[in-house]
């Protein structure tokens, strides 16, 4: 079993050198660019813990996990836009449309969610891609309602914005490892609550969200509560899943 | 055998009846504001009469043929906007930034890409949604040229910006049709040539590209020429092609 940080070093290389679709040009740069943004690649590891844990080698699961990371970064490019976000900085960074301007950063994430999905369709399966496809207009429907209700219902707006794309980790990992049907609820089980957590420690870093609606010890009772039901529906999962265990307390705990 | 106007109307039905995403919410209406722009649905009606040439009734085809629509749609939404192209009208109409705003026509243009795939992906076989994610990403290729080259290569342009999506619509119909590979190549000669007359007669009738290059009378003769080879392509294919052959004439002789 590898431990969270080789398979977050897995994901580093497979990502660095990534064969892009040719006829894309000089486009590649502005994808490279978002793709190397630093950030902590948690999807990703998500999908390769948990491949693994089914008994999965990482390398048939890498091309999933690198899909679910294309689409979070396909998402954070458009996001950061000026007629959406308006975000000129991004970990520290001008943002793609900062430094590439606008219509590139556009063209940039449309092209990053088709290579996700060319990457997802690698697989014999089209249900790897399918559930990429439903995670991915979920987490759209979500920035929609993001950027259009004043006092959006938190809950639901997580579960799109961020939920989505966290229960697909587990799920294209589930799909990919070949892992049948019947016997992945509790799987995703775990994955609907490690998804709560992730976004409930977000608002608590960034002070807003569940901090401004529980406040910030009611957010950390919430957040501790989460990881202990997922932590729960790991042990009614038959496999090896201390990696996953050591995620989600590294979830809970995380300071950045 | 049905005819292309027959075709264009189970198109319109499929599109008008298509079931989007329920978690995409309100920016359904903006999508199907994009949809219903009564273009004239060249692509999916190519795919369909492919489907049926190749002996698969066309209600299997249709989820290919819209998926392809879907794309082209997409890709003029995100073209439209201010930072790209930066056309306020679209067929008579005002393009989808102008009549929602910019946001949401990223939004629309993202999700309509992903419902584009979630449709690909009701095939068993994941070949359908492969081909459809290869010209998606040569269609963007060829976008970033057009919006950052000076003089770039015409022909290079075209096959990418038009042709990958029109080879595609002959393509998805293949694979959805359950066309071995190996019976493919004739099929996709005829598609190759479809491209390049459809681009020709676009610039005629806008008076640009190839009339700029060519002069007007040397493309319209580049254009009889595509059209000559397209008909000579589909003689060498083994089924009745009649009501292909009537969409080659079309697209020659069209007027807008």
């Amino acid at each position: 079993m590898h431990s969270p940080e080789e398979h977050r070093e897995l994901v580093e290389s497979y990502i660095a050198e990534l064969a892009l679709t040719p006829e894309l040009g000089g486009l590649a740069d502005s994808m490279r660019y978002a793709l190397e943004g630093g950030g902590k690649r948690i999807r990703p590891v998500l999908c390769l813990a948990t491949g693994e844990a089914a008994g999965a080698e990482p390398e048939a699961i890498l091309p999933a996990a690198a899909a679910l990371e294309l689409v979070h970064t396909f998402s954070l490019v458009h996001d950061d836009l000026p007629a959406l976000d308006d975000d000129e900085l991004r970990r520290g960074r001008p943002s793609t449309w900062a430094q590439y301007g606008e219509a590139i950063a556009v063209l940039a994430g449309d092209a990053l969610l088709a290579e996700a999905f060319r990457l997802a369709l690698s697989y014999p399966t089209t249900a790897v891609a399918r559930e990429l496809a439903q995670a991915t207009l979920g987490m759209i429907g979500g920035q929609y309602v993001d950027i259009t209700e004043d006092n959006p219902d938190l809950a639901a707006l997580h579960r799109l914005k961020t939920g989505c794309l966290f229960s697909a980790s587990i799920g294209l990992a589930l799909w990919a490892a070949g892992v049948p049907e019947a016997e992945q609820p509790p799987w995703r089980a775990f994955g609907d609550e490690l998804g709560l957590l992730f976004q409930i420690v977000d608002d608590i870093l960034d002070g807003d969200g569940y901090v401004e609606s529980h406040g910030l010890d009611g957010a950390r009772r919430l957040a501790d509560e989460a990881a202990e039901r997922a932590q729960d529906r790991l042990t009614s999962i038959p496999a090896d899943t201390s990696v996953l265990s050591e995620i989600v307390a590294g979830l809970a705990a995380r300071t950045s």
